[in-house]
């Protein structure tokens, strides 16, 4: 084995070299510190290839054999945290394919026919994100799940609805926790998309131009249950569009989580006090006795930052470069990773801040408390049934424009009596549109407003009554 | 008339409003000098509301005609350019329904009944982007049949394949084309799913609650070819998700853009010489007389970062907004409209420049010219041979890591004496293997190398022509 | 003048070339309609230039009398309108020098000797740059001369302060305005960093290697304000640090802005009510009547977005370029004006919606309308004084973390009966710490814990009038 | 100490809390494993804090001693690896203020006194990274002086000068180097600026409003060294301009090196093979045995990403945040700490793969290997003294614009007959001008063209020396 090329790394590349890398350079490209997690999918990728190798007669039965003996000790070793990863060895590939030689001796050293690092390592990150998008897929229907138990108790809870922060019109909380259902739905089916264009096998494309052995990579898909192969070898071995489309997903689904914190955040503010959360994810200040800090949501929200950054980052990386890989693409992995861990825990921790943390019977404990005294006492500043009395003239006949028009002069009048619409005698009303009778009163109503938006998507109970049932349906 | 909201806008928003909005803030918050290019989007998506309005009995049968006939006269005036676009009426909505209301009184005053500018222009954006959507499907596939047209001629024509931009191993120019062919692939599979998401209907959750009259959402988006309703009408109104997924696709699509033209620059560099341009897309210099600059491949590769701008504009735009409509929102446009124009543009003008503008017959001139001699030349530099050597000793028994090591002395005695592998004499190539027999100089040719990458994805010229035919009957 | 290379742009770049540009390539690559707003910077460097060759005797006395003259005409045509903007002669420098040929012949050939487009356009654009940094410096004082004024009549108008969006501490709503007046003055001194940066002189750089004319450089920076040249003229015609550190520079202060915006939103806001604004700073909706919403604020918090985008853009433009110019550089123009004027139209709008129109005598009308009953009814929920009942005990001797840990017991006991700290009866507040007396009440009230944060900085009103004072000083 | 806050925060926050935080929560939530690097600040700090105190007459001498002690124990504890860092602890801060507390008693309880964590992070972060800065500082001189050791056997090896990536003019290699050494000196410059905004004391701002306690911050600060303390208390703690002005620095650094590292893997590539770089800085392939990659370089390019990634997540974090302090602040540390080591390592290693490592005489071994001829064979390719020739032409009484299309001619001409402008015979030029003359040929040769640009920043050879004479006055 003294000629082996990896052993004799820590003295110099290959023969051509005469001298081997600077202490600062090692480290500088090293990646095995953090690419060691893809450890099992390097794994499982190297025994599909050897098995295909052995299937096609490249490599005998019983090289495979010894791959497959080599493999399960490198397996426990790593498992039992005994397995001794080199700084020198550069990545997770090379430590382990090593220690394989080291194991089991030349068949060790055959393992890589017709590869390259450059078509494994696209396997590898390939095969470990797949299996993250499908944990990521259960967290994602896990938000959902938790929004939906949010929802579901308050599908006659009146709140503000806002726009530009100005009260708008009643709606549920039930409602508003839908629009949030929404944004996650569609994160899944994005996911879902995604999924599909990672799930392409580049094992085959070896360095860059395809090999001269006569491998079967169809059947390698087929054994890591990958859809399909990568049709080009240069593209194989230097596209990085499943990373950045992957962590464009994971944008979006950062952003709709700031959105929800921010909301969180305001409403646990004095100044709203729509909600409490249970002190479990509340902090205090090291000076004011008094305080309870909703850093939960506020640190999700600045997450947002820390996956939109990787984002820019990855995109950066791949701008105006040529074909094929270039060492740059191994920045790819960083980002990647902590955008995966990001976006879990986030999804954890917020659906459980939300819907509770879920007992083995399914029943939920230490949610979001809704305060709907406070929600409603806030519905009724705000003149939020206004549009209720437009919709009422344009039903006596005036068209909408000159209602609007109608009905701005009786705001004016009701701040300047400091009363809401509701509180304006039925005279001051007609004096404003003789049409106006006394059943104005029950359009002006909190309740009868809600009850008024019975379209489709609206926020009448019954129409949201119907979105948790289908939502519900959809996640069961 | 003299009632109507809309004409007293330059006045006071409404009877609410003590003075007019001061011209600074108009001109800051108005957006028509931008957002007239939806006009056809705003017309159809109101004659649309407006029918469903008349068949469920809100609106009368003589309004609909009315406003059917008020909005074919402001659609003859646009195209003509006749029609006078106010800034005091901020918006493309505002103009078009004042002039309406101009046009035939009370029953464009109706039109706005059950709907508001937040979904009225949530819609808008809809409609007009899934149009945009679909001509830039057409100028992605016109983009892969220029890369087609380009690679059907050289499926034998040698490149040096490049990794770290060191020579790698021989490629066909064919395989390098359909490398990003595929990735062109990619984008347009991507472009499918995001108009899954933006094809939807929020028309219907008038502010953000949805409204009071009975409308039939569903029959609304029938007749305006979306594939669906929004289920939540404050996501509805709040929602730019569709805009962050186009411009993510968008950047990847400008990311491929950039990378070819990264090549195209290069490869006309003398240090390269691989291709020509034709005159037609090339510039001078106003000093230089010698000069003949691929300003186009540069400037396109330039513009990737007006779109990468554009995204984490919008990502930033959208980090932490509360429900649910703000006016933050508008500036979703111009960046959305500029990202459009830029794709369509770049990718048209790639397109021809590579493979030549298309006759009406089909025939295509003036695109990429391929100087066959240099690149062959350049191959023939950098032993790109050397892994078939590998490969042919590893054929002959032994471990490829072994074979990689014999391989490395023998490119050092090339490089000592100045000669390619295949110059070496057979004495010496036995002096670092003894199993090197005579058969060794075939696998050292370009072409052996190239026909030996005979495996799915790989470059033997075999394997471009069957994915050439792939693309051509994908693409047909 | 028939050979003149300028003329016969449109029918091919020079001798050289075989065929003109396509249409489609003339519209991709000209800049014309962009950078023509630079036209007088394009006239003042060639008028400094033209004087430089004149004195050096590299050109003659006439033809810079020619050319003074021919400028003249040219200046007073674009001024009143009726300069013909030319689309095929590419960007405001050629179609300025064609003109000036047309009208003084041989003059106007002369006149780029010893300069390249690539120095004239970094000239003109470090130029014009620059004199919109000055007239942005002066728009950053008038933000804190806003800012200032809001804060000078409420030195003792108590606001909460809140971390977490939780109340804290009490604060003076002075205090919280002198807060964005630091942020403001910061920007200000970067921008003064900037400045220096941008004003160096790349004229003389040539295309890239200098020229071989006997150029005085730098009596042209004297005649034109630079502090210095650039000294390497390979940098100096691809540098765009100038334009990236300006981006970043506006990004800062647009993040001042989505803060301050963000505050005033939720003030408006229904729930706070700290604030009222002026109706012309305010719009309404389409549906809703009762609606006064604070666009402005919103709008220039989105705007953020943009300049964000512009500062990723440029980035992204520049990563990687080989040296020197090469022609992806055009892409800096757009995003570079668009962030000035984003700049400048958002702090003049936000100066004035705060601190109100200023009349000619220096008198303010029409700023932000200051709630101080509900800001102060705000700062008694939340126990806002219990920081300063523990340095209470911390002075009767308490170690802080101690009294910490009492205070909490008494705000424990405060929420369970429903009130403030100051309103539990003294015996209750001595069951927490025998070392409580009667002066307790003192410091829990909101005035006395305003009062007490008299160290440099703090919030008291006497820091505030200091801080005033001092920043009014620094303006003056 | 049983009433110790502290020590009950595995418990509960405070006695307000009724339940201690989720595991999830303090995982989420903690950041000790990051922040611990600043320890030293911490402590450092700290001691500047108590000492303060005790002058001050708010704690006692015995306490500030015991407190001197205890910290002289704890940094004893950490510099030995014994120090036990708790996650349950969340930060560096807690941790290091509990073990003082178990150390010393009371006396560390009295430490946190007029102080809050919201005013200690933001001191020690701004401590910590003044010290990075001036390490950075002093990389970045390092940097230009490894560039110029590159320079200065180069100032008459000639090279092409390129635009648009087409042979433009020839200049010297020195002077290219150069070019870099004015963007690393830009750099540098920009840093001295950050750092004055860096080198402000928040301490005394307390959690947000400053303190009761009788500080003296300015004498704080001129024991720590700062130049001046942070005049606003909201301010103070919730600014993280400093964050952003520091990673908008870096990425500058970044994109220079990005540009240089483009060019060192395109001159490395057989293409060009204008230079070499040692064994130590080079890696070989997997599979293909002849590689040696300059994957330093690459990488180096690569991280470009990294830290415009970590720019775009700070901005995005701080994009619309209330004040003041917010837990999404947290976030701003990984970012920071990343960026300073990428830009560490980054320097480090790119300046001693140019400039060689230095000995400690000074003298330098292992840098870039120049090939002098490759260059000079490049710059007689592409017609790079057409330029001298118009020059020559405009002296004999052309206008320039006529000298340029002559010049075009005799290019087109040397172009047919497949040689240089100096290759053609003197009949031949005088067919393009009669006032060509046998003096011709001198300004058509590279030494020539390099010779005559001898104005100040040209690539005349006295240009060049003179440069790096300026420099290494400047850095020594």
């Amino acid at each position: 084995m003294s000629t082996n090329q990896l052993d004799k790394k820590s003295q110099a590349w290959s023969a051509l070299f005469s001298e081997p890398m600077s202490e600062l350079v090692k480290r500088y490209t090293s990646s095995v510190f953090f690419d060691k997690r893809m450890w099992a999918a390097d794994i499982e990728g190297s025994l599909a290839h050897a098995a295909m190798l052995s299937a096609q007669g490249i490599i005998g039965a019983q090289d495979l054999a010894d791959i497959q003996r080599g493999m399960a000790q490198i397996r426990a070793e790593i498992e039992s945290g005994q397995f001794e990863w080199k700084l020198e060895l550069e990545d997770v590939h090379l430590n382990i394919e090593a220690r394989l030689t080291q194991l089991v001796g030349d068949a060790g050293k055959r393992l890589h026919t017709g590869r390259s690092r450059n078509d494994q390592v696209a396997t590898d990150v390939r095969l470990w994100l797949r299996s993250e998008i499908d944990q990521i897929s259960v967290l994602l229907a896990d938000m959902q799940r938790a929004l939906l138990a949010a929802a579901a108790d308050h599908t006659e809870t009146v709140m503000p609805g806002f726009t530009h922060m100005q009260v708008a019109q009643p709606v549920s909380f039930a409602h508003h926790m839908l629009a949030y259902v929404e944004m996650f739905a569609r994160d899944a089916e994005r996911l879902a998309d995604v999924r599909k264009r990672v799930n392409r096998l580049p094992l085959g494309a070896a360095a860059l131009a395809g090999t001269s052995y006569p491998l079967d990579r169809e059947a390698v898909a087929r054994a890591l249950g990958f859809d399909g192969v990568c049709q080009n070898s240069l593209d194989a071995v230097s596209d990085r569009d499943f990373a950045i489309e992957f962590t464009s997903f994971s944008t979006l689904v950062m952003i709709h989580v700031s959105r929800l914190a921010e909301e969180i955040v305001l409403w646990m503010s004095q100044n709203f006090g729509f909600i409490n959360l249970s002190d479990r994810y509340c902090t205090g200040s090291s000076i004011m006795p008094q305080k309870r800090n909703p850093d939960v949501a506020e640190l999700a929200r600045g997450k947002s930052g820390r996956v939109v950054g990787h984002l820019m980052g990855l995109i950066t990386l791949m701008k105006g470069q040529p074909l094929t890989y270039n060492k740059d693409n191994q920045e790819d992995k960083e980002p990647l990773f902590d955008t995966v861990d990001t976006v879990k825990d986030t999804l954890r921790i917020m659906a459980e801040m939300i819907g509770g943390e879920v007992a083995a019977d399914g029943s939920r404990s230490g949610g979001l408390v809704v305060k709907a005294d406070a929600m409603e006492r806030a519905a009724l500043r705000g003149y939020a049934t206004a549009t209720d009395l437009a919709d009422y003239l344009v039903k006596k006949g005036l068209p909408f424009r000159d209602a609007h028009e109608v009905v701005a002069h009786a705001v004016k009048e009701g701040l300047k009596l400091g009363v809401d619409l509701a509180e304006l005698p039925l005279a001051t009303l007609q004096g404003f549109h003789a049409s106006i009778t006394d059943d104005v009163f029950e359009v002006l109503t909190l309740r009868g407003s809600l009850n008024a938006r019975n379209v489709l998507g609206g926020t009448a109970p019954s129409q949201a009554r119907a979105q948790i049932a289908r939502h519900q349906a959809r996640l069961a």
